[in-house]
């Protein structure tokens, strides 16, 4: 068999959604395999379940290289950032990590294997891809908030920083305390504490609440319109096999036309 | 009188609105009945409520036996997943419960009985089968979900089992500790924990509620746009009595064409 | 000066601007008068106070004096409830209170005169109107939502009132402990508790967690959507200067009987 | 070079996308100089920090310098309000302050320095401006709430102050408290205290919540609604290149007319 042929039935298996469905369940396994080696569990099945583990590796070092020889052109297999996602995985899971510092690199490459669900299951790619294509939008609502946290957050730690070094000592912690007061969490205990020295501080927190509610509302408003719109955007041309109000105008136009000859054509005769 | 008389008789009792209103007055007695067996009660009334008790199932067992047999079609009284659930529920309370074990069972089954509601008032039948029609559209966006909660739970039961093993002991308490982090309850104990041994862990919080909170925002926009859109092709279905553009259109070809012959039986004459 | 004039002038009293605004800031000042109560004041403010309040009476007494005789038809006064509520206020505020068990109720209707802001500016009244029209919609939602409260309740006092009879005592207490749960008010504390008992437990609360939130996610949607739809239909009906597709298929047609005759005229003369 | 010349020079200066960047990259700094001021620092840096300073300000003094020489009318420089806010930043921070108390404002408006990003990011000035477009909308919704919040606080002053003062002790610390229970923070805690005086005070809380939800959930939908509208109005405006049904009626109505002349003809001549 040339090797034309053995890519052309690798493309085939490729397509075979038996072999999809085999590699969903590798991965589920592999998840299963990653989420046991949290448990205490006796020497002999840590062994096993790094035998199963390198059995994984192996299979997925076997459906990535047929995916490889099944793509007709080779340069396009790196062009799909998900294909070097798994390359990645694939091929940093065969180096062997036996120091203790390494080792913790090598079971969270193991963790990241049922990322491979999202490159394998294309609704999933395709919900991803939309996730991100909707974050550019908001690039600027976020930037905005930023700067509402970074001004609030260098008062913050200009103000309490003696109050409570722990969450006011410099700016970096004071961005951790106030995204903290944004979730609501145990805030009054924070305000409270300030409170003690500076009576007026509720003023900070309450402002800093409505600003940064205020600018979340309009980022989810942002997304809902832009989402509503495509849908529109999308729906409207579907249904562009009807004539335009224009085409209709035109048409009309043009009858105008053909009677103003007839009557030109009655009256010559008259 | 015969069955067919009888079928006829009962067939108008179930769409009587009385009936329908005395069957919603049992059940919501049944519920205070649910109800006051929670309280500290004297012998007494507990006797009472458990003669009370085995009333309503006999009223329950009277109210099917009439709906069955007013049913006309016999097969298709099983085919309504309500029937089934309402038969299991009054049969199962048919069943005496005296063993200590089996009383809890039989105290759920009285409890269920509630839910019957739903069976009888159609108004929530049909808001609950809407509801439940949402539901496969997030299958995907819940997938995505699990993922990031399996991926972070791995992660945390690797890096803070030491630290915390009430938290993150394994990867299902770690699960229930991320869901928590995501409801936003007491996150910040269980981060600043971690933060005395890992000082950089709040990444991995504060990147967790960023990617949950995303996702969630897209399932919620989700629902919203396919039920807007829902909402719009009926209302598009509505008001199909107008005639479309293309209608228009062709009406408009037909007319050049009579006055395409009328010209051309004029310039014919002349 | 009789009747006719004194109703004529009233009348023009009412609707008069400055009028308004007269009785808005004598609301905003009973408002301030409230607030100030419930500060610690020496003696003679308080004197100062009682006399303020009584001289609001007397000022509100007047106005609405003023306002019912200026109805044209003194029926109709009484069938705007917002009048109804002023009068009852207003009545209520003339009786004296001087006994301990009473001072209250007359402290409490000194605070709900601050809701006369509400009947005196128009635009509250209408977004108030448009809030409880919004109501009605969600009644099926509202009591699915309190089937699910009562069932879980029922379970949870059931289950858990031995180990905590403050949270799970009876049905009443397990109902506030629900709705706590679903405000995310502290629920690990609640959950953790029970699950030493019930190691499962965790189900429990997060199937209601699932089920309300979903309930009250679609609830949100309930009222976007009709808003929304409500807005589209003003907004048709503003439009609807333009003329129908239908009124313009009409038209051609009756352009076609006429080419239709003038091609029969021509063929006859032929 | 005369001013002329002068103004046409710093005029393209402005606009320059090159000059642009420099200042957001000087503002950038300064948000820097303004966190690592934070920190604990050796003597050495602290002096340096504050040469960093200076430098700033004379870099901001010379930009603001060009923009102004660069505006053609003067006049209009001082109507944009970005540019009075520009102005008051930069000559603030040239008055030297020494005493302690006057050092506090000036830390103050280094730190405000930042918002200077947003007077100079074009995309975030029209973003801001988008936000405060949206408040008057809110105005009337916000006024409801209020009032909710004012009459719950005059209650709950009236009926708990002798429970706990720290939260009820007069009708500000109430509005604080309320806003607290609005935002879920362990508002059970300051439930179950009055709980255990007034056993109803549940309903207390629990329609506070409703009402304050219900309000919120109403100005959100509004912002929603309002935002919608906006863009379906801008969508419909770029579109008016198509002719309206009107239009079109009017053009078969003209076809009639030229028929009928045409039929006129006809009947006239036989």
């Amino acid at each position: 068999m040339n090797t034309r042929q053995l890519q052309k039935k690798f493309q085939g298996l490729r397509s075979n959604k038996a072999f999809e469905l085999f590699v969903v369940g590798v991965i589920l396994f592999s998840a299963v395999v990653v989420g046991a080696k949290t448990y205490d569990l006796p020497p002999i099945m840590i062994t096993a379940l790094s035998w199963l583990d390198s059995f994984i590796t192996i299979i997925f070092l076997v459906e990535l290289t047929i995916r490889f020889i099944g793509e007709e052109q080779k340069k396009h297999f790196f062009k799909d950032p998900w294909n070097i996602f798994d390359t990645i995985i694939v091929i940093a899971s065969l180096i062997p990590v036996e120091e203790s510092d390494m080792a913790f690199v090598g079971r969270l490459l193991r963790i990241f294997r049922v990322l491979r669900m999202i490159s394998i299951i294309p609704e999933l790619r395709v919900l991803l891809n939309s996730l991100l294509k909707a974050l550019p939008q908001l690039g600027y609502v976020m930037l905005l908030m930023f700067i509402i946290f970074y001004i609030y957050a260098a008062i913050g730690s200009t103000l309490f920083s003696e109050i409570n070094p722990e969450l006011w000592g410099d700016i970096s912690i004071s961005l951790l305390t106030l995204f903290r007061v944004m979730t609501f969490e145990d805030w009054t205990d924070v305000m409270y504490e300030t409170m003690t020295v500076y009576g007026l501080s509720w003023i900070y927190y309450l402002t800093f609440i409505f600003l940064t509610a205020f600018a979340f509302l309009n980022m989810v408003i942002g997304i809902v319109v832009s989402v509503i719109e495509k849908e529109n955007a999308i729906e409207d041309a579907e249904h562009n096999t009807e004539p335009s109000l224009s085409e209709l105008q035109q048409e009309i136009k043009e009858l105008k036309g053909m009677i103003q000859s007839l009557n030109v054509n009655a009256e010559g005769k008259s």
